[in-house]
Order: structure tokens, then C-alpha cells, then sequence
């Protein structure tokens, strides 16, 4: 496949070249001459990297806009917990709701998700069928159970598909269960993703029973690593920042569901990208966000950044795409995110309507005017998985009449 | 026209209700079995009000994605400023811009605007052929162009288009201009538009200047009365917002704007709530937000009273959908907002995606899901303003193929 004359943008800047395609790989880019078969002309296109989107709960999408107006505790422990026990009763829900999740995902070009949860084998069959890339980490923390499904779904992994452990908390999760997930870790050189330093209430607490703050409780068992994924890490100090940068782990910021659950404190993103730490960025279930659209997380995350260093120069667009496409890919271990040859060709093709017109500047027209509405095609390894409102690889209408039989079925349950 | 079987949703709820409308008017809500000539079958969608924005510089969409990373101070005196005489030079950029602005709007289902800006002339004919609502307001602190084209306009007006007066500051405007806009203000009963109270910079140099905060410096004049439209005001003590409320005032928050500026201090806008001050949403021009996108502005206004006040049931979705679209057309003086009997067909047809499954809380839904690709039809006055992409009332090739022409002109210039 040949993508002519549009203009490339990844967080290097924006260039004029033509990006030849093979067997799912960017094999050149520059000036070709000669049409091939499968010419795509995206004149007056913009042709970006797709997104990475570095903390889900994808199966959850059956709870959103539930709990409105509750902080993260009451919201855990009021409705998202005693909901999800009854879900374990419906099987297939979190099949469904996947489904539904990815294609919200895919409309804003999110091609690869980093996601937590229960049921993951529901969770699998779902990104498989979409054709997408994940990281798929089920959450140990919730019994035998979770430990299970990992040595299970080590078996089945793919070139799309990775397995990780997924550890919800220093307060869901004992600190044996931490040693056994970091051994496992260690031994077959997989993931750990773990939700840490989102509340006040979880620094108080972990100062309280541990003596340390949620990081340092963390670091001393050498839990943070390069496998590390460290979702949220707002409650943090200087400290805990540089001891992350130096044991070179992936953060992530996923800045709707921090506001949205009053967190309070805003994560000091750009004290991450000085660290060294991999940044990156996630939307979080649509349980607390309450939308996967990660033209909505970046540009959040950027005009926060500038907010709480009351300084305008903060949230710089390149920084922000880079955490959003390439770090994300990066710290999966898919060689993505970046329009060049040998990287995966995972891309989105934007049409730029009147809301990016003027463009004059491509980065900053990308991160804070970019819209789902823009995305008109998305491929993963070069294959189409959304174009112009349509799945080529979802059929829309029966999984959203599924998923609403399925909204019955746990209505009734009550 | 007949709208059958939407899910009809305003501030006060959700509903199931077929709507009458005659004359561009809702004549009756409630359930008709005869068809009538124009039925629109909405069943599976929902009807909402459509948006009024109350901030912006339309005009200025020429300049977006400019001068990023620049505070306001900054941002007006380098770049805003300088470009803005520049674009005087050019005849008709401002009506261009304007256009391409309302497409951008239409988009998110904005069909009203509260416009500031020098060249008016220009944006009323835009606002008249796109067949959209307008308050106008020039800006008299420029000099006398200002006041001249409020009193040309003035013979202008229509049923869609109001023309007040713009001050733009009173770092910019001098006491004895506000006296004279307060003045006019009364005599023609036409609204005052103004920014205030937007930075800390602003309140130091007015404490310095003035010897008051902004706030009370222009009660002093009485300039805060019913028809006065307060923008930003978020650097304000409780006595100014009950100073505020107590002149029925109207407040708008531009949420993004404040955030994309860098100005520190979050609009308080539930206090302004409880005040009883009108308080609307708007989303500034796109050259400070880079956006015109109502849903966003909802979204990130109630996020950000979440975060301000570590309360996550803050941004209740009924206040701020009522601050999006009531509250709007009720400060301005037109009778839409409301999905009832004797108001404008001023309305939205949504189409709930996948990303409005599940639906759950409709006022939740539309506040913190919504999105621009939901909005299928706009129409004002009972008639289609935007359709699937589509805008019956402006060419848009022809509109994007001069605004690049103008914006070659402009580049020429420098």
C-alpha cells in the first residue's frame, strides 16, 4: 500500500512524504512515483501515528455514567464493586462490553490499549476479533482467580496480545500478593500494571499502616522497574518522582478520571518527563471519565499541565503526542508511534474540517483542535479497522443490540 | 414538523415526547398520532436544546493554534494584537473566519453566540447567511470605529441578531468609555459585554490603578446590572460574586480558555450558583482554546469545579447543561433553551452512539459522554441548520477555499 502527498506528523514535527506499506510494516517513506495497486491519496490529509491508550478497564464500559457525582472510595466501594459482582454473574457481558469500548476507542484512533480487569479471557476474544493490540493484565488482587487467568492467557499470547499481572492497589492488594506478581514478573519477563498514588486518602492510609509513602512502599520491595506501569502517580513528591525516573518505569496520567473523581491533586506530568520516567497517557474506564477519546485526554492533560505551573508554555503538543503514540507503543514492546521505516504501520488518517483550519502549527493542531470527527481511516499492521463511521472488523448494530439485551439481562438482576 | 419518539432531554430531565412545531416555534409536546407532512422518526435519539455560546471572537478563527504557549499578557501584546492590525488590511477575512468559525460551531450544535470583535459588520452577514442567532457586541475600546459600528448596527438589527455593546477591559477601556457604554447600555436597553477579573495580573494592577478589585471598581459605576455580561470573572472574592448575583448579572465560564492561558484561578463557578447570578458556558475564541466545541466546554467547566473543590458531586450535569443552553438564551433575550410549548425550535437531534452506551443517566450522557460526532440535526427556528456533516446554508468547499486564499493574503503581508 502507497499513502500519497499527505502531511506526516509524529512528535518529531511534520513533513511532506509519501509512506509505502508491506505486510503491515512502513518499509520507506519520501517521494514515490510509481502508483501501486493500492494507492490511498490523502492530499489535504494528515497522517499521524495511532494512539496507545495506557489505562483501561475496557470491560467496564457496561458502567458508565454510573456512581455520577462520588469520589473514588464511595465510588469503589458504593457502586462500582457490588455492580461488578453481579456482572461476574452474566456471562459474556464483558465480552460485549469490550466490543462496544473499542470501537468508542477506535473512532479516536486508539489502536492499542493497556487494560485491567477480570474476565480478561472475554477481554481477549473481544480485541482479537477488532484486530487491535493490547496489553491485557488481569487483576490478581481479586483472588486465585486473577492469578489463574495470567498463567492461562500466558499460553495464549500473540503478536498483538501481550499478558501482564494487573494489581489493582497497595490497598486492594497484600504485599505477598505484590512479591508473588513481582516474581512472576521477573521470571517471564512480563508487565506489572498497578493503580498507585491517585488519592489523598490512599497516601494517608499508606502512611498509616506501611510508614511510607505509596511509592517508597513500592520501591522497597523493588517493585518499580522497567516492566512497571504506574497508573496515576499524582500524591507524589520530588522523591518519588526521581526514584521512578531512575528505575526507568512507565507512568501514566489519565487526567478526566482524576478530576472527574476529585482527586485532588493534578500529576506533575512535566516533573515526570524531566525525571526520565515514561510518560505516557490513559483514559481510564469510561466509568470515571465518563468517554474513551484520547484527543480529549491529551488536550486535558497539556491545558492542565499549564494550569497547575501557571505557566502557558507548559503542555508542549510534542511532549503530549510523544506520551500519547511512541512511549505508550515503547513501553508495550509494539514498535509503533513513530512514521518511519520499520515501525508497525498503525496510523490514523486525519481530515482536517474547519475546526483545524487555519492548521498553522501541525502539532499544536493535532493535540489541542484534533477531534474523533477528523479520524477518517485507522489501520493496525496496515489493515483498515475504522473508516468514515464504519468497522470493517465490528458488525455495529448487533453488538450494540447485543450489549443493550445484555443492559437488560443485569437490569433484571437487581 | 412533527418529531416522533425521541428521547427528549433539557435541564429539568429526560422525557418521552413526540414535539409540534409550527412557525419555527414548539407549539405542543406530548404524543400525536397523525403524521404530519414533515415527520422526522426519531425514535432512538435523543432532543436536546441546542447550545448557546456565550464567549466568543469569532472572527479571530484566523488565528488559531497562534501563539501557543504564551500567557494572556503575553499572547495579546506579542501576537493577537500585532496580527489582528495586520488582518484590518484585509478586507473580508473576518467575514470568512466568521464562517468557518460557525461551521465549527454548528458542529457541536452551538446555533448562538456572544461575539466581540472590531469589523461586526463582517460577522453579522456571516451569522445572517449561516441562519444562526447572535448577540453582537463591537468592541468600543478601540477607539471610535468601535462606538460607530454599535450605532450603525444598531439600525440593523433583527429577530436572530441583537447588537450590544463590547468593552473589552478595563485595563484597556478607559472609566470615561465605560461611562459612556453604561450610558447607551441604559438608554437603547442593550447588553454590555465585557472580560473581567480574567488574571491575577488584572487584579494587582487594578488594586494598584484603581485602588479596588476589578469587580467593585466597575460597581462603583454601576456598570453590573441585569444586562451586563461578566466574562472569565474568576478572580473574585465571595463579596464580588454576591455582588454579582445580587445585580442579576450574567457570568460566563470559558473553562479552556482559562486553562489554555494559564491563568491560575478556576472560575468559582457553583458559588456564582448559589449567588443566583446567571451563570453560562462558553468557549472563547479558538485562537485561546483551539476549539469551538460546547460539549468540551460542558465537560471541562463541571470537571473543573469537581477538582476546584475536591467534591466530585460538583459539576452537577442538570446545572450545567441549563448554564449551556437556557441560562445562554435567557441572558441574551431569546426564548429557546427549553424543549416546551412557546419556545424557538432551537434544537439538536443526537444519534447515542457507541460511546452513549450505555445510556444511564441522560443528563450525565449528554454533559460528560457527549460529543460532537452524536449531534446528526441542528435546527433553528424549525429549520436545518447542519446535517450529517453537511450545512445546508453554507458552501463549505467554496468557504475553507477562500479562507486559505485570505489566509495566503494575510502571510503575504508580514
Amino acid at each position: 500500500m502507497l499513502i500519497k502527498n499527505a502531511l506526516i506528523v509524529d512528535y518529531r514535527g511534520a513533513r511532506k512524504e509519501d509512506v509505502l506499506i508491506e505486510e503491515g510494516k512502513i518499509v520507506d517513506t519520501g517521494r514515490f512515483e510509481k502508483e501501486r495497486d493500492n494507492t490511498v491519496n490523502a492530499e489535504g490529509k494528515i497522517l499521524i501515528p495511532s494512539f496507545c491508550n495506557m489505562h483501561t478497564h475496557i470491560g467496564m464500559t457496561f458502567l458508565r455514567n454510573k456512581g455520577e457525582g462520588l469520589t473514588l472510595h464511595e465510588w469503589l466501594n458504593k457502586v462500582i464493586w457490588p455492580y461488578e459482582r453481579k456482572a461476574k454473574e452474566i456471562k459474556g457481558i464483558i465480552y460485549i462490553s469490550a466490543l462496544v469500548g473499542i470501537m468508542e476507542a477506535l473512532r479516536s484512533g486508539i489502536t492499542c490499549i493497556n487494560d485491567m480487569y477480570f474476565n480478561m479471557e472475554e477481554v481477549k476474544k473481544a480485541v482479537e476479533e477488532a484486530g487491535i493490540k493490547a496489553l491485557l493484565t488481569p487483576d490478581i488482587c481479586i483472588g486465585n482467580e486473577g492469578m489463574n487467568e495470567v498463567e492461562k492467557l500466558l499460553n495464549e499470547k500473540s503478536n498483538n496480545i501481550k499478558i501482564g499481572i494487573g494489581c489493582h492497589s497497595i490497598y486492594t492488594c497484600k504485599r505477598e500478593m505484590l512479591e508473588k506478581a513481582l516474581e512472576l514478573s521477573k521470571k517471564k519477563d512480563i508487565h506489572i500494571h498497578i493503580h498507585v498514588a491517585e488519592t489523598r486518602k490512599e497516601l494517608f492510609d499508606s502512611l498509616k499502616r506501611f510508614g511510607k509513602r505509596p511509592v517508597e512502599y513500592l520501591d522497597e520491595m523493588n517493585f518499580i522497574y522497567q516492566k512497571t506501569i504506574l497508573t496515576h502517580a499524582s500524591w507524589v513528591t520530588k522523591r518519588e518522582i526521581r526514584i521512578i525516573g531512575e528505575r526507568k518505569a512507565t507512568v501514566v496520567h489519565n487526567p478526566t478520571s482524576n478530576l472527574k473523581l476529585a482527586t485532588g491533586g493534578i500529576m506533575p506530568f512535566e516533573e515526570y518527563v524531566k525525571a526520565d520516567a515514561n510518560t505516557t497517557i490513559g483514559t481510564d474506564s469510561v466509568a470515571s471519565n465518563n468517554s474513551m477519546d484520547m484527543f480529549e485526554a491529551m488536550k486535558t492533560a497539556g491545558l492542565l499541565q499549564k494550569h497547575k505551573y501557571w505557566n502557558a508554555s507548559s503542555g508542549n503538543p510534542s511532549i503530549i503526542l510523544k506520551s500519547a503514540t511512541y512511549n505508550g507503543f515503547k513501553a508495550l514492546g509494539f514498535k509503533s508511534g513513530l512514521i518511519e521505516k520499520g515501525y508497525n504501520a498503525d496510523l490514523i488518517l486525519l481530515k482536517p474540517d474547519e475546526n483545524m483550519h487555519p492548521l498553522n502549527n501541525p502539532l499544536t493542531a493535532i493535540v489541542y483542535s484534533g477531534k474523533p470527527y477528523n479520524v477518517e481511516k485507522v489501520w493496525v499492521n496496515g489493515k483498515i479497522v475504522y473508516e468514515e463511521g464504519e468497522f470493517p472488523t465490528i458488525d455495529k448494530e448487533r453488538v450494540l443490540e447485543d450489549f443493550n439485551e445484555k443492559m437488560n439481562e443485569f437490569a433484571g438482576l437487581s
